[in-house]
């Protein structure tokens, strides 16, 4: 366990979260050498304490941990392949935006190098860096994520998903697209309770209450799920699709939107024609897990 | 206001939830009258200390609040349209399943007889009736709900939206497309890991903390709405459109749906197509209140 807060901590790529994740380090006191492709970003991390390295290799050394943050995964593997630079025992943090399959690629690539290499997702926007708010997600090794861990949490809050290097994109992914559905969900009922004269303040707190229940029964709907039996026992399908039918109706007589409120019902009927008009909405996953329901 | 919990009360049918409704009454205390269409149904309530009445006419009464939960509407003015019935004096509040119109068409024709009329919903299974896990919601004159919100507290949490009678039944409709689409992103998300080896049990906690931590942006966002002004603050939909690009990519890779990922990003397609692409999310509300979008 690495719990020393002055472990030396390399960052290379210094946009708007590169900047945030090198003022965190320094903030917690971790010596901090920073390095970007072009030059000036590093100007104020400078005056705060930072070492500005000219090159990758230079700002790379063994034992050394070294967070990289850049626009993609090409812009990895191009400074991290320059000639100079050595991965042979550092352990690398990777930190830019991509998908799983380039995760696990690149963690080939920089495992076959030598290093040890951990892949992130960052949940939070710049300026929440450093902390509890800032939901940092890591995947790889067990180990390499140990002993670092104590570094990383000068970011946010680090969570660690288990060893295959693709979770955290997958994580990142599926908590996108949870922030979206609520997003879109309370959007369709303001939109729909508008038309009857209630202003969106008056609504989001309603949404609020109805969104925070639905997601505590997430836990008991995953047993269903895992056990792959779903027994009715708060409601059935073919209810649901009767309600899921006053949506559409609502929808349409005020003039707002359908397409959300026909694809829920969509994805219901398609299970009902499969036969799980009396199980339980989680039924649903075998939907959701086929490539044909687009 | 009647906080008199031995207010008398008439429970209008006797399907699994009428039966709650009237069981939580005669548990509070009130002196309940029920009634169904077919005999039978009200034995156990009787021996209870429900009073059977033979007719709707002989239930309901002058200055005494009668709640209805039927089949329908139509079944709503079959049991109150009959010729004995005499609503002018009484308190009707509907609990039965509709639609807005059908909502304000019968708080016309119930106020042409003399009634006093509530509309509600009910976002609740039998089985939690009478606990505060009931949500109750309560539209028309506030006055009238005022006078009987005492003993409709019996029930369950009740919530008063409003003059407009149609409003229960549109708050139901939204609160139930925030349900189904908190469940089917997390449906999309278990799907989408459950192809990485990861159960749908490890996963849960994730998105509810994820759903419960978005709900709780949404008044803030409200604000955003009322106003009609979309600064970015925290990111635009130009940047998120990049995420549900990957969304759709790893759900395609994956080899899961890929539904419920598209319309989340035709959704946001057409708002940077309208112009909005510098805007927050919440600009979003323009394509949902059109109703060519579907």
């Amino acid at each position: 366990m690495d719990d020393n807060t002055t472990t030396p901590v390399t960052v290379l790529g210094l946009g708007l979260m590169g900047r945030a994740l090198a003022g965190a380090f320094l903030k917690a006191g971790h010596p901090t050498t920073v390095w970007n492709r072009t030059a000036g970003k590093a100007d104020r991390l400078v005056a705060e304490g930072a070492r500005s390295a000219p090159t990758v290799g230079d700002a790379v050394e063994p034992g050394r941990l070294a967070v990289i943050c850049v626009t993609d995964y090409r812009a990895v593997r191009e400074a991290l392949g320059a000639a100079d630079v050595k991965l042979d025992g550092t352990t690398l943090i990777n930190l830019t935006s991509g998908d799983s399959g380039q995760a696990r690629e690149t963690a080939r690539w920089a495992e076959a190098r030598g290093a040890r290499y951990l892949d992130g997702a960052i949940m939070a926007i710049p300026s929440t860096i450093g902390t509890p708010d800032a939901v940092i997600l890591q995947s790889g090794t067990r180990s390499d994520f140990d002993a670092h861990a104590s570094a990383l949490g000068a970011l946010g809050t680090v969570t660690y998903l288990g060893a295959d290097h693709g979770l955290a994109s997958l994580y990142d992914v599926s908590g996108l697209a949870m922030m979206w559905s609520v997003l879109n969900a309370w959007l369709q009922g303001t939109a729909l309770l508008r038309t009857a004269g209630v202003d969106a303040a008056a609504y989001a707190p309603f949404a609020q209450q109805i969104a925070a229940g639905v997601a505590t029964w997430l836990p008991g709907y995953a047993e269903q799920i895992d056990r792959g039996s779903f027994p009715a026992e708060v409601s059935s399908l073919e209810t649901d699709v009767r309600a899921m039918a006053h949506l559409i109706e609502e929808s349409e007589a005020a003039g707002v939107g359908t397409e959300l409120p026909r694809l829920i019902k969509a994805m219901a009927d398609r299970a009902i024609a499969a036969g799980h008009g009396k199980e339980q909405y989680p039924v649903l996953i075998e939907e959701f897990g086929k490539p044909g329901a687009r």
